[in-house]
């Protein structure tokens, strides 16, 4: 699995459940940041006086790999910038090449659509893009391909305005403490903590109404781009 | 698994795969026809000289009871009619009692809407409603509930005018012949033989694009109502 | 050509020059009314004191009579009562049998959805089930079928809250005097006679972008809902 | 302020602080329930034993009128019976009658898509078009009309699954205490007190994105069906 | 309120009746363009012998300055050139400036799509994102944030192809003569006066459907992106 | 006509028959290829040991213009390259021209989407920006302008995940032969000349019940982006 974000912090709030599942089920999970948010997404920190752009990065690395080792997943940053993140040709080849070498089974990222965020939907597009050159048109090709990643978008923070419609709730109630935890490194977001964590109580209700199983306490919801392909309905 | 149609061969052109599949993997399936499309949808049928509703139905009954057989399903028929197919309050309990008795992990009906057919947004409809009655609201109740069956629509004759967008393709490569033995049993309808021998290679197609999975030969297409609940992504 | 409207002016402000088009070159055209829109869209007559729903009636069969008449097309109403405009079982079926008694090339009806008016969504889907009713499923059946018509919708007051997207524009630069006198048979509704007149010119303008063309001076839209089938693009 | 629920605790969970709030500045408001939801929704009372509908029933309108009382509503339940509610041309006539003698600014219901509720919807279809019937067609007619109601529709439990988006959010910090009074009456349904209190702060949240208004401590959300009319943006 | 359009004409059809009366009302604004139009959208002066684009925008700027100044708001242009219009990174960060600059409540541009316009969508992108780079994310920040401005967009000229669905309708009747006296200085396009004059009456009409409120005649109609926050419904 | 598609191959799977159609009917037809889809798209070729870019160009150049031939029309590439492509202000300023130099009737590209290929929707996007500065808006303009084009989209290979619905079906029945000879020049792909030929029949069907029209034998179907204008319905 592995998790592109257009900031360091965002894999933490929408999709940390589903890593760490991933992970405790014997999978490998890599997250990938586009930027650290350092501009834009890095609140309390700019409230320190004297501040510097170097210096928010820092602690941003910091936060992010340590939420990331809760969850079993490394974490790398490509520090394109951010407010705005701008994505050209060279960005989306690179993109593109981390993508192939990690070669992931599920990918996972923005929805394309967020008027609350400048970055989110360059991300989306960025990554969408990527993926396609990463996997090619299933025949034979001038590059390396990979098998295509089964692609997802992770919850945005108002669904409903983002063109994001949950078809697959994780049940991430055996792994909910590590979510806990990884989002209690983002010291900088208190209230987003409280919000995300009512927020995965509430998807657990979703999952609970739409399977009829009781146990389901918490959960993460997500949007598949691509059919899925089963043996059995 | 439960499949209600509105006529009784609309099972097999569009869920024959994925009842067969589902057998062959330990299942129970049970077909129900909401009519047996006597005056509609019985085409060769009527070129008979003197030919009657009631002899139509029997051939029907008989058709989609052997076709039912090379699948493993059992087969029945509420006979409400079609063109136009019609669905009162008596006959939506009747639609939920049949839900409630049979308690399917998997539920599978028509689109909402088809404008090349008068009864599909119909059966629709009832079948969306009558799954909701059967499974109550998530709480006790006044009346018997179940658990709540995964919803899917099958595949309608003109897929892009019908607001159907494929979510699940079925590998259904093991189970083609019985597709294909079910089909023939439609003897009215040859040329939908060959049209959905067609389709079952086309979706198998699209199944390997989406996974990377070249042994996929044939398959099935459908969509999803109500959210997956997954142990992992 | 036919047009089924909920009540005896819709033709008029949404079809009276599709209509003289097509009898101009030569085909037939017939209107039908579900009702008179006696009690809810006879504005002035319910002015006159002593109003009767009764001649209300009356004055509204002359009306829409005397406008198909410039139009070069018959008129009937079915008399179905209006606000709210009920269509049960017994009323399809008689729909259906008006289309199929007429046997129309082109069929025109009002959009499904409509904010401000409670009979134009009865209207189109008891139309749109009675047009599949007459055409049936392209193969033999049990009861007479006819060609199937092509169904457009014809111009709602509030196009972008009716779900009404123009995917044709219709020239009646060389009829609009008959729209313009079909439209002032319409005594009582003056203000819509300013509208639609104008409204006539702004469709004339769309369609001069669209094609280019300079000559077209009046225009008529309306949205196709089932492909068009063409021996060239 | 008039809010028409398919179930007698609807208007609690969806739209008690825009009740609470409308009130608060001076204005009237009515709750109207079609059904108690005595037999779908009443959860923790079908758990005692020998329970009755009628009994039910009882308990839910004290509990209704108890919750209204709190946010200064008067309640009325039109008592249509639920799981499935069915509402016939009479029924129809029946609540375009009490939309018309209440004749509010702001009329609320349910949204017209609900894959987990099949009364919901129900109700939607019923209250928008008995509000056409109420306000007419905005000329003279054979009967009483009324300024036609703002219509917005409220918060389903799902909104993604129901065709909501948020289009108003109210600020309803200082009547938040009232919506939690009358969430508390409603004793079966425990679980809903947390969950929609939850709600409350994440819309709030929403509201303080959208606004930039720091104060808004709790929200509720509607969409607006048919456009605002302002003196200025 | 700031209106920032594709080229300089643009604001005077589609907000010059919403600018004025905000101005009225005792609000300031501020019309910025993103080019003068001056290749595609001069109609008349390029039929003038020896015309160069350097006359073009002197004209172009007198015009839209003259057009601002009867309702009461200031003009400057960016002067980005038009077919095409480019924006680049640092043109978006001049947009987002100017926007931070004034810091409007009400921000208006165009929808994000436009079958007839190569420059309206690239007008709506650039503005969008860098409303959002000028408001932040509502968290401290390494640049100067703003309270997020009401994002509206303006009606294109065929609304139903541009995704335009009106939400809001406001009343400009008592500044009607003021848009008519903006549009006239528009010379070289004679025939958009007619137009949107036309149209003026007709949203009036749609306002009173819309409200009941008989006073209006004139309005403007516009689709609000982010949700309202009211202390009232 | 004229046909601008992302790679060389494109036209023929999606196209061929409308281009034959509209040439043997008197008309003539340009294809443009933006790349030769050298890199993502030449499966077998690169299978071949030693394999270049170059010389997959020079392969791909002799089978499409050996299919183009086929029917009847000219073949040119603009080699801009593929996987990814791109297309900046010079380039689309180039697909402009080609555009306003062949002032085609009717011009075809791709869908806006397509989750399968990171290509299409850059085609789209540019062909549709090029088709608006090729038409300019309708008056005189610093460049010279065509009539607009009619535009359609072709249908892409998974068309429900790609926003295509199909608004007209073309009856390719007298022409099909030289679909299948276009088809046979594509050597590399052989399982989309069996699935584009079963593809042809399947349209044809659907021609057929759209139409009653029982003599149509094979169909392509095209999404119609701008509104047709017309004589009649």
């Amino acid at each position: 699995m592995q998790v592109i974000g257009a900031h360091s912090a965002d894999f933490v709030w929408r999709a940390a459940g589903a890593v760490a599942k991933a992970v405790s089920l014997g999978g490998q999970a890599e997250v990938i940041a586009l930027s650290y948010g350092e501009r834009g997404e890095s609140g309390e920190l700019w409230k320190v006086e004297g501040q510097t752009v170097a210096n928010v990065k820092r602690t941003r690395h910091a936060e992010a790999e340590a939420a990331a080792g809760h969850l079993g997943a490394s974490f790398k940053c490509m520090d394109f910038g951010d407010y705005p993140l701008q994505v050209d040709g060279d960005r989306l080849l690179a993109i593109a090449e981390a993508i192939r070498e990690f070669a992931p089974d599920v990918l996972i990222t923005h929805t394309d659509t967020d008027p609350f965020n400048p970055d989110h939907p360059v991300a989306h597009a960025a990554v969408d893009r990527a993926r396609s050159l990463a996997a090619g048109a299933g025949v034979s090709s001038a590059f390396a391909t990979i098998k295509p990643p089964q692609l997802f978008l992770f919850e945005p923070h108002q669904p409903e305005l983002c063109n994001f419609t949950p078809t697959v709730h994780v049940d991430i109630t055996s792994v909910w403490d590590r979510k806990v935890a990884a989002m209690a490194e983002m010291k900088a977001q208190r209230y987003l903590q409280t919000y995300y964590a009512q927020r995965g109580e509430q998807r657990g209700n979703h999952a609970r109404r739409a399977s009829g199983d009781q146990d389901v306490r918490h959960g993460e919801s997500f949007m598949r781009v691509v059919p899925q392909v089963v043996d059995e309905l």
